[in-house]
């Protein structure tokens, strides 16, 4: 079975994000001043190979924890779907 | 009332990914061979102040096509949820 994961990898609560205020006051600047705040994140979609969809779950996690997410600063979340 | 969006930007089909290649070929050498393909992207969750869901999204939209996304090699999707 092949299976999608999307993964959106995001500063953990308290951590400066620079680049998320930078943005923020750019789109003031380009007059979107009703804009309060902008986090800024990073996003994956991996395509993979598994038996179950558990066992996608279970690999996609593995790889946050390893490569995609630093977790001294850095939280995840994802969803995995069935490619048909 | 305030709003959240949930916006992702990701490259269009064929535009070249060397990052997703990278990390695809990282995850290779972690032992993660099931990975076929990682496509990379940008994750944004602006808050914002609307009157109403509709505006909250016409916003949104208009903040991608001017300063989030670059529309000659990008392409976005958003939600957007109201915050209680």
């Amino acid at each position: 079975m092949k299976y999608c994961g999307k993964v959106v990898v995001t500063l953990k609560p308290g951590v400066f994000d620079p680049q998320g205020m930078t943005i923020r006051n750019a789109l003031h600047a380009l007059s979107y001043r009703e804009v309060e705040e902008v986090e800024t994140g990073k996003y994956f979609k991996v395509t993979l190979k598994a038996e179950t969809k558990e066992e996608a779950e279970r690999r996609i996690r593995e790889m946050c924890d390893q490569l995609l997410a630093n977790p001294v600063i850095e939280q995840y979340a994802f969803e995995v779907q069935e490619i048909r």
